[in-house]
């Protein structure tokens, strides 16, 4: 990143040259259009955010910095006053009932679908298993929700979760939106770190937990990435098997190509073709995707050169199609972009 | 297998060919003696099946088509009238008390025996942990069983399971059957897929499960399986430790080359020569065997080659000789053929 | 090691050989000085021991064989009689009460500590998961397990454990001692096996367990290792988030090379270079050793050359820098050596 986008010509930065790296870099962050600049020279031509479910999507071109819902917040923490607050404001509604529940969350959807967004998505920690809540229970779990905030049992504020993840779902199937799910994340595990160096994963999850929501929304695409390498192959199995299953490629170091070559190599195999999406990554800064994607593209070559054109005969011609399709043509019919 | 088998002679089946070489298909597998032609093309001298409880066995040749005895209906299905009622025509018994139980499964095992059989054999959940029960819960737990079928209280049909789990495993230990276990599958997960497309597994199994079963029958062999690349660690350990046990190989992906090298690898060097059989798989069809062992051996000569005679310094022949052993001397030293 | 120590000339041992090569060792073993011998040829400077907690620690160098203090037998067996019969003989308290205990624990470091202790080292089963215990309710639990010993309750002896842990943490905190955790064994799973092979572990486990130790100790070093591959990436990711976490490089299995370059390439990865310790091993026998390092050091400089020399364009003189802060350098700055 630093030799492509600053001028930087060692190999390691240490204490002897950090500074004039910085103050490069500072002048290049400072310079008219730089963002424009960096789009260009890293080959991108659009953007997926994941957007608070509160953001007015103004501001920007969504057709290069493409909208999506994130639904954390929802799901997560609607016992916090605040977050019942911003949904209020978000959509105009008072959230005294259910209905209004089921209303807000539908009227936010439109927003995002009027404003270009290709997708919900959502980071789910490893205990989370998804399943139908009645209305009548849902509504116990919000009474308690309201009167209690985040003081209200552990047992409501499950039952909300669950009944808003199922909601947002069938606005997904509703607005045919797929619905990125990331398995597996434990949120502050170490609340002395830096700020996205606290959460960690627990590689202890089945997607057997999933099996009653993927059968149930058969016409949702369902993209989904685990953060644990151990848990790529049952990933991969439900792939094969549920057709409305999709492998994201994510992992939770983009700094270890071992585990991605190991993984990359085995979904290859193991997943048809047109449902799997070889690479994402959190970008962070617009900086980061140009080092991030040229890694998964040296580890997808590698992987396609060993395992295919050599092992298994195919020319070079088929390898790039499959290449392509992995890194570019499905982004594009599952995201619908 | 279609260029093998077929006269294919392109790389990719698609639709401009696909109608072609159907009919090229369907002529040779209406031609006489096509199976005969199959092994003997495949390099086949026999095949292990695995036959229902109440098979006949009659009407092939059992030293070709060698009987195994699954039983996964008698341990997971016994609530079903129609599998009592199978039981009880098969064994010419009347299913009154644990004892007249006891008899019909000595009853299938003097059946499955004197028919040349090689094996039991049996698929597990990833929630299965195998116990030995007293006759006296058993009792209760059939009573239960009998008056209320599928709709008996869980708890007892958990207890049945165990119980026969346990009395078909005591009958491996009479007639000397070595128990094939192939651990970790959940049936129809996706229950809308293809026939055999609706199982998928939880990687979160650990063979500490069967700690009690494997130190209570010491003479009693148990080739397992486990469907998880990530259970084959533990099970290349357990190998390792229990005299009884032997790594069966089996991987729930037989088109997934990278799992199967990196697991091969692993058992090659951490489980005893003598204790490990290489491969086997759901073959369905007869013509299946060919190309699903050809990946096999390329996948074996490939671990072969580059860990024991280019790391480890191994002569070709001595190679070679580890190979045969995993392939075939330790099917026919196991299985007693 | 019998070509390297005992002149043997073979590639394998088998009934032709081995009893020349047992007398021929014999010999070697009975030789004045052989144990300097094999450290000198094995290029060794010092050896980490695990002590018993009422070891005398003399009679031999602690330069060479530098002492750490075993823990397992105080916080899991302190409801046998004779582990609590050792602890009095050892610190020459009565244990009455939870200051007798915490003085006698106190005790134990100040001796270690004396002659020239570098760790505190335990071995944890997979279920355990370490937490702060009330004095109150460790007193509770003392009392129980005074008067009732191995009888007594579960839910007493798992709180003993628990606080004695939490105990012995606070005091490798007071003396600034790392404190090595082998996490994941169960113990005499095959209970009829020999001696050192009786154990297993259970892939199932995760260093969530941890989250409330790492968090409240944060000036104690904790170096880690985890039996089971599969836990690998958690604890590569557990060292790159915590400060005070170290990977420990141990496998169940030191004969498993397949196992180790993977864990090992990603640990190089993943983990800070200054947050790893690549080898370890129970060597059970000095001769043991030296093939043992071998091995690793072949795959450490495999994985080097392959994923940085060539993979990364590094130089080699930085990959042997990388190495050998792997091997060598961060034994010292851990253990202050």
């Amino acid at each position: 990143m630093c030799q492509e986008f600053f001028g930087f010509e060692g190999n390691i930065i240490d204490a002897s040259n950090w500074e004039s790296l910085y103050d490069t870099a500072q002048a290049q962050l400072d310079a008219d259009k730089w963002s424009e600049q960096v789009l260009e020279q890293s080959g991108i031509e659009a953007v997926f955010l994941t957007n608070d479910f509160d953001d007015s999507l103004q501001g920007f071109d969504t057709n290069v910095y493409i909208p999506c819902l994130r639904t954390d917040d929802l799901v997560f923490h609607l016992a916090n006053q605040e977050v019942r607050n911003r949904l209020e404001a978000a959509t105009n509604t008072s959230l005294d009932s259910i209905t209004d529940l089921r209303n807000a969350v539908a009227a936010l959807f439109t927003h995002f679908k009027t404003n270009n967004a290709k997708a919900c998505a959502i980071s789910l920690p490893p205990s989370f298993s998804p399943s139908k809540i009645s209305d009548a229970q849902a509504t116990t779990a919000l009474e308690q929700i309201l009167a209690q905030g985040t003081e209200a049992e552990a047992s409501h504020i499950a039952a909300m979760a669950s009944w808003m993840f199922w909601t947002i779902t069938q606005q997904c199937e509703t607005h045919q939106l797929p619905f990125d799910l990331m398995i597996g994340v434990n949120r502050q595990v170490y609340p002395n770190g830096v700020f996205q160096g606290q959460d960690l994963y627990d590689s202890r999850v089945s997607l057997i937990q999933y099996q009653e929501l993927l059968n149930a929304f058969p016409t949702v695409t369902f993209p989904i990435s685990v953060l644990a390498s151990v848990t790529n192959q049952e990933l991969a199995s439900y792939a094969w098997i549920f057709p409305n299953v999709v492998t994201h490629g994510h992992w939770w170091y983009s700094n270890t190509p071992t585990f991605i070559e190991h993984d990359t190599a085995a979904r290859l195999e193991a997943v048809p073709q047109t449902k799997q999406i070889g690479y994402y990554s959190d970008m962070y800064k617009l900086e980061f995707a140009l080092p991030k994607f040229r890694m998964y593209k040296r580890i997808l070559s590698k992987v396609l050169a060993e395992r295919y054109v050599i092992d298994r005969n195919w020319s070079e011609q088929r390898a790039i199609e499959f290449g392509s399709k992995i890194l570019r043509g499905n982004v594009e019919s599952v995201f619908d972009v």
